[in-house]
Order: C-alpha cells, then structure tokens, then sequence
C-alpha cells in the first residue's frame, strides 16, 4: 500500500546470494511496497514495467546512493510503471499538475506530489476559441488541412506558457512528473490530436474512449522529459473524462443510496447511481441544448448580471451585477433567474411567451420580434440596451424543457425511480455553481425535490484531478466507475422526444411535478 | 488463439446500440481473438496496450476499410501491445528480424511474420571488434567518456547497414515491424546502452535481466517508426539470452528426461534439465576459461586446420582445413582434436607435457619454452611454422579441466544426477558445431557418455530467435524459462575449485570416469 506517487525505496544489497539484475532488485522491491496491505499481501498482481532508458545508468546510480533512492511512479491500464528515479535525498519536491480542460476556460493547478500540497492554480481562455468558440465548429476546422494539429498546437502551446506561470521561475518544470487532465470528450480527442469527426455524427462514436496515457515528450508538454500525461477516459461522445472526474470528486460510486450528478454546462451532462450501478446520459446534440444555453448571453465576468429580482406588484426589475459593476450583459445563471422572475410575476405565461400587459413599458416589438427590456441604455456600462427576445426566451424554454426530460428519462425512464427518491442533487461544472436552486424549479428546469438535496460542487473537473494526484489507486477506482457505467444515448431516444413536448411548459404541463412553485408565488 | 503477429480483423459495425469508441472496439476483437482457445475462453487475462498515437486516424481508415483491417501485435511483459494497423488487402508483407548479437558476429535473418518464411540472412563481424576484441576490454571502454555510446552506436549502425543489404532495395524497411536479439549479457547492455560495468565485478550483478521492449526508433534501429525491438532475458552476467534463446529453440523445458545444453563459446555456459526444472551455470570468469580456447588459435575460415589426426604407430601428422586451403593456423576444434590425437600417440602424458622422446624431431626448444611442431615452413600457406607451445597446451588442459569441472559440479554436485541419467546432450553455438565429441571425451573435456547422446544446435541463439517471430505465445514460455531457471554462480563455487585440480590430467585422474578412452587407444 503506497500513499503516493513518490517513494522512497531501500534496497537489499546485491551479494553473491542475491545477485539478481538491479531493475529486478527494484521492481521487487516496488512490488513489494504497493502490494503490502497491512497483514495481507497481493503477491504477483501488480505487474511493474520499467523503462529500459531508466537502466541506462541505474547500476552507478545505485551505488552512488548506497542502494537508497526515490521513485516518481505511475499507473497506466496494464500495470504500474516507473516515470523516474532520483537520489533518496533530494530536497526540491517532485511535482504533479492537474487540468481542467474546459471548452472556454482551462484550468491549471501545481501540487506537491510529496506533501499533497497546492502549490498554485493558473486559468487562462481556451486558446482554440480563436479558431472557433464552439466544439462543433472546432471539429468542422478538424477537416481542413493541418486543422487538427493546429487546434491540438494551440492548446499545448497554451499548457506550456502557462506551465511556465505556474513554475514562476522558481520550480524546475524538470519537477513535474505527471499531467492530469480532464475534459470532454471533444476536448481530450483534440488535446491528443485525435481525430473528433464521428463525435457529431451518429451513430455518435469517439475514437477512444480510454486513452493510455502518453509521454510529454510524445505530446510536446514541457515537464520532465520522462514525464507522464494522463487523461480521463469518457464514456461515450458527450458523456467525456471531465464527468468521470467529478464522479471521482463527488464519490457517485461510493454512495449508499441513490444520487445524481448533473452539469449544465455547454452540455447538459447527467450521472445518476451509487455504488451499486451508474447511468449516465447527455443532451448536448438534443433539439434544444444544441447551442447552449449560456449563448443567449455572456460568461460570468465583471459586470454581466447574475442574479434578478422583480417585485410581483411593482414589477420593478432589480439586478445584480457581478463585483458590482455597470451592467454589460446576463450570463446564464442570470438568465434562469430571470426567467423565473418573469414567469412569477406573470410577464411570460406558462408557454414562456411575453405577457404584453404585465411587461408594460419594458415591452416592445422591432423587426417583426418582441422583447423584453431588462436594463435601458442610460444605466448601462456599455451604453446599450440589455434585451432578451422572445426568440432567445423560446430558447431557455426549449433548453430548459431538454434539461428536465433528460432528468426523467434518467431517474423514471431508465433507472425507475422518483426524483423524491434521490439523496443528493450535486451540481458539477462552474456554471452549474451559479444556478439558483429555486429559480431553476420555478422555471421547471430542475425537478422539485428538497432544495438542501442540492449541492454544488464547483469546479469538479479540475478537483477530481487534483484527487488522483493524491492516491495512485484511484486509477483502479476510475477504471471501475467507466467499467461500471451504463450509457444511454439520447440523441435517438423517442422517449425523451415525448417528454421534452410536455416540460416545454412552464413550470410543466403536469403541474403536480412542481407543487413549490405555487408556494413561489406562481399563479396557474 | 492467434497463430502469428500479424492477426486480420473484422469489426462488428458501430451502430447505436454499439456505440463503444474505435479503439475499445478494436481492442475488444483483438482481446477475442487472443483469448479464444479452442472452446474455452480466458476472458480477461489478456490487457491490450493501444499506444495512443495509431489512433490519431484510426476513425477514417476503419471506415475507408469498412472496418476490416490488419493489426500487427506484439507482447511486452505486462501484455499485448499494438505496434500498427495496415489496410486489409495490404499486398506487401509484414516482416520480422531474427538477431544472433555475437560478440564477434551478428547474423540477422528476415523473417515474413505472415507466412512465416525466412527471405534472407545476412552475417557480419562485430564493429565493437575495432574498439576492443573481448567483451572484458568492451566493458572497460565504457568507462571512458562517451564509450558506452560510441559501443552502442556502433552495433546499431552495423544493424542499420546490413538491415539495407538485408531489404536488398526490394522490401521497404518500414515494413519491418519486430526485431528480436539474442547475445549474452554484456552484449545486451552494450546494445541497449546501458552500463555493463558491474557485470564484471563481484558480485556480479547485471544492470537488468529482462528488459523491457523498446520502440525501434528509441535505438536509432532503422525498421518502422512504431517497430518494437525485443531482447532475450538474461539469467546473470555470465547466463544470457542467447542461451534463453538456445533452449527455447531446444526445447529443454519441454524435455520428460534431463539434458543439458552446453555453449563452448567465448565462455562456457551451461544448463541441465527438463520441464520440472532448470539449472544453469556459466565459466566465464573461472580461472581458466577466462582467455578462451580459441585465443590460442584462429577463429575459422579458409586454411585454417580444424581436424587433426596422428598416426600412434609412424607419428605422422594428418591434418584437415577448412576449404582444404593450405593451413594458416588453428582454431578451437582442431586444437582439441590436435590435443586428442597428441595424448592417444603419447605425445603428451596424462599431465598434458610433451614427451620429447615420442615427439621426436618435432619437439623442439626455444627461448626457454619447448612446443611442438605441426606444420613446416615448407608445408605451409603463409610460409611460416605452425607451432603448439607448452604453454599454449597448459592452457587447453586448464580450459579443458574447467569446462568438465563446470559440467561435474552442475550435473553431480548440484542436481545430483550421474552424466549417465543425461538423455541428451545438446551443444549450442557456432564453435560447439566444430567439435568432435571423441576427442573432446579423449581429453577429458566432455564427460564420457554414448557418442549418440550428443546432438549439434548448431546458431541455437539465432534459431531461438527466429522460432519467437513465428508464435507470439512464445514470449510466455521465455519468461517461464527464466522465472524457472536456479542460477549458480561457479566464480566463487570452492566445489568446483577442488574438481578443477583433479580435472586438469588427461583424461582425468579418476580414469573409471573414462573407460572409452582405453578403447579409442590411449595408453594409461
């Protein structure tokens, strides 16, 4: 039993009577430390591969550090096996860096692969956006000449500037040994240079859905030069190593009763389970999530409104903005909170539509459209109207009508349950963690279950890749949860199609599935 | 059950139902196609490592070959690897190398991995020659700077070279997917590059005995850039794998009776047993072997005397060359020939000294030494005398004594057996092929068994390797072998010091050990 990926190692010295080979005296002696579990033992069920360019000068290294030394180890599909070995004294740590690699945003975090440190975080825009913000125009560039080298040089350039950040000159990128990285399915394909095109076409096949784990030498990441790179294996083209990590974090597959996972983020990605199966399911190719619903309006960045409020008498609209500053725009938080504030103050009916008389003045029609005026031009940073139409509310009605019956045919369709019957709602992904538990179920987005069932995670790529940096072992874990799980392929579920008509109501056509909303304020 | 490393596979079609990724899916045929025995399946025991590299366009060519393809594959320790994916209807064919690494010669044979026929073989001295002769003076130039490189680099360039003469501009060297090599130890780490040095001293420890395979292009070896070289295991410094290869050709671990397989090379390495177990041991180091019987001749080629026979009645000196040229010197066979024949005639006594009253004119004395005269100036090819020194016959009696002394401790004192129990007796290596079994009986060299028992290898460590390319399965029984095989080391074994001093007369002082040797006509 280790407890991390760096070991510190004594061997038996060679004699006459114990004149094995040193790579085999210290594959023993690996052996023998990962497998010994307390009183028992797993002799022979760990097999250990070691590098043959690492026996270049073992022999005078051994001897040099009296038969002492440390290992940096690692962990691919087969077995275990050796990254490096470095002297038993060393005193600058050896490091590890976990990834999240978001479609927009990218995430890195250093940590002390000794002393389980966070030695420092650094995120930065995903570099790839510059040739195309969304994954599907991204696999579309795949298709011209050198488009996929280019998008996967882009995203490594940005690793190794940032990498540079990270070690702020005072860490060696020699010191880090092993790259964790999480992200969607689409994103690990283009990290690895690897064709995407039949993602997005049905019936709907990644190339990979474990990757083994490369060299980053092999993939051009600037870490030492013996180095390892780790990616989370997906389940299926929109179910990728970013769910799997936040399985990981959150612990699904530990459970005692049934919970579910669920990140709203470009995709809306769903795990339901506990330690006795998972199901896992996506809508990011379904009729509605297709453009996501954040591309109404902004990310969260200074300025952009994430929270509203409207007072059902007055109707005055109240809003709040991120660190306070003049509105520039509604990110999508803020739209689910919005349109929950709509619909209990009856501005949009049950169909989702603008209510002329209750909007009033905020009311109006341009271009053969109508819309909602949420900030006018004279409080605005930017010196424009913030406006939602109804084309983008009829949107956030279709996104939020796929997000609910995904939801059913995931709790009552596959696994058979009630959502009354789940334990924990976790929320996964960043912008997840901004939604408004309350605001989503008055909208009939979320299912009206006990809003302290609900619990955000945050940023549960990057957190579960962070964990694996902490406990070797937790590759078996991963490989047993994506062994574990089954997939269900929504994009040709009829069930879903049906179901998606009725939650395009708000709160729902069966208003029994949302009795708090009435306690809300709603009036149906 | 696969029959050879190149395996033709179909796909089942990816639908929505069976909507696993490329490679899962590719792996899942492999893994079937491997486990598959007969009627019985050993799910599950077979990890398949995908390097993820083959699949950057593994997507477009399944469906461009409709998802038929060929894999070639391979086996590392830990399992089976992919080395590459080829069209279906590919016309050219895969091929494998065989390698003997000699310390003097390399020999490489260019095996079709399809249908399984050797279409060349090519043979060339050792470059590491021109640096140093012996593998003692090799692997003190590793102590200089550079000079375990400057050793490595030259092997692999001689590779690269004859690999061109092997393809003959007919077979495209990317077409070569595996090479396989088996050389002794030393040669191993001097063809890996990885520091011999304490090979040499006590006590007596190799850097690695069973190296992991390595990818072609990581040696600088010229075959296909995702090409896997394998080198035989070795058992300890003086046991390596061109005598794991020799016994895998021999089948000596398959063998109902014991047998022992014996290389009289540079060294002599010998080992004993059958399917129950393996004993190996090596003389390399002994106190008389060290030098080598052949040092006090010449290698064979053309002139050189390899028979030798003496009339006991007239004393007249018969001898044989290769290629019936005139004689120019003698090699290792004919020395005990010619050491045989001298004892049958009485030239020498039972202590291996001249006797100059039967030598007559031959025997001569100068600058303190006495010899024997073999050839006349007159007689002879490059006008010159051909001349056995004592001092040369003192050392075939030390080398002579110890390789029986090393047979003797292996066969009586270690497994307990008698020389007669052995069912055969297999003589491994190019030098082996040249000697005669009765003279070598005669001086007490090889122990006194039925002249039938003894059977001729013949390159045994090129056989060995040339049978792997043919069966993938193969890799097992090697690692078998050598987890079987009891390893003892004779450089610090006292028995065999005592046995050695008995072993150094002619035939031996314990003469019922002998009794053919009275009926071949020695006087004792």
């Amino acid at each position: 039993m280790i407890k991390n990926f760096v070991q510190y190692i004594e061997l038996p010295q060679p004699t006459l009577g114990n004149n094995t080979a040193d790579v085999e005296r210290l594959k023993n002696a690996i052996k023998q430390k990962i497998e010994f579990n307390g009183n028992k033992k797993n002799i022979g069920k760990s097999p250990i591969f070691f590098p043959t360019k690492l026996a270049t000068h073992l022999p005078s290294k051994l001897r040099k550090w009296n038969h002492k030394l440390k290992v940096v180890i690692f962990k691919n599909s087969i077995g275990w096996q050796i990254i490096d070995i470095v002297e038993p004294d060393r005193d600058k740590p050896c490091f590890g860096i976990a990834a999240d690699l978001g479609t927009t945003r990218i995430v890195l975090r250093l940590i002390n692969l000794e002393t389980l440190e966070t030695c420092g975080e650094v995120g930065f825009d995903n570099p790839q956006a510059s040739i195309a913000p969304d994954i599907l125009a991204r696999i579309h560039h795949t298709r011209t000449d050198r488009g996929l080298n280019e998008l996967q040089e882009l995203v490594i350039s940005a690793f190794n500037e940032n990498i540079k950040i990270l070690c702020n000159y005072k860490i060696d990128p020699e010191s880090i040994y092993i790259l964790i990285v999480a992200g969607n399915s689409a994103m690990t394909h283009l990290f690895l240079g690897i064709d995407p095109s039949f993602l997005i076409r049905e019936p709907y096949i990644p190339a990979v859905n474990a990757p083994e784990p490369l060299e980053a030498q092999e993939l051009g990441v600037d870490i030492n030069r013996c180095g390892m790179v780790y990616l989370f294996p997906n389940i299926g083209s929109y179910f990728g190593g970013d769910l799997i990590s936040g399985i990981l974090f959150s612990e699904l597959h530990k459970k005692d009763a049934p919970c579910i996972m669920v990140d709203v983020g470009t995709n809306a990605e769903v795990v339901v389970g506990y330690k006795d199966w998972l199901i896992a399911c996506a809508g990011a190719a379904g009729p509605a999530l297709e453009g996501g619903i954040s591309d109404m309006g902004m990310t969260a960045k200074p300025g952009v409104i994430d929270k509203v409020k409207i007072d059902p008498i007055t109707g005055k609209i109240d809003i709040h903005t991120i660190e306070d500053k003049p509105p520039i725009g509604i990110c999508g938080s803020g739209m689910i909170d919005l349109a929950s504030q709509l619909f209990l103050s009856g501005m949009i009916d049950i169909r989702g539509k603008f209510v002329p008389e209750k909007c009033g003045k905020r009311f109006f029609e341009k271009d053969g459209g109508v819309g909602h005026l949420i900030v006018a031009e004279s409080e605005d940073g930017i010196g424009s109207h913030i406006v939602i139409s109804q084309v983008e509310m009829n949107s956030l009605t279709s996104s939020k009508a796929a997000m609910y019956s995904i939801l059913q045919v995931i709790i009552e369709k596959t696994a058979g349950l009630q959502f009354s019957n789940l334990e924990k709602f976790y929320v996964a992904g960043t912008f997840g963690s901004f939604i408004d538990p309350k605001s989503a179920i008055s909208i009939g987005m979320l299912p009206d279950i006990n809003l302290e069932k609900f619990e955000v995670l945050g940023n549960s790529s990057l957190e579960g890749a962070s964990k694996l940096l902490t406990n070797p072992y937790l590759f078996d874990e991963i490989d047993k949860i994506r062994e574990g799980i089954t997939y269900i392929e929504l994009n040709v579920n009829q069930e879903f199609m049906n179901i998606f008509s009725g939650a395009k109501f708000y709160p729902h056509t069966d208003i029994s599935r949302f009795p708090s909303v009435l306690l809300y304020g709603a009036k149906i």
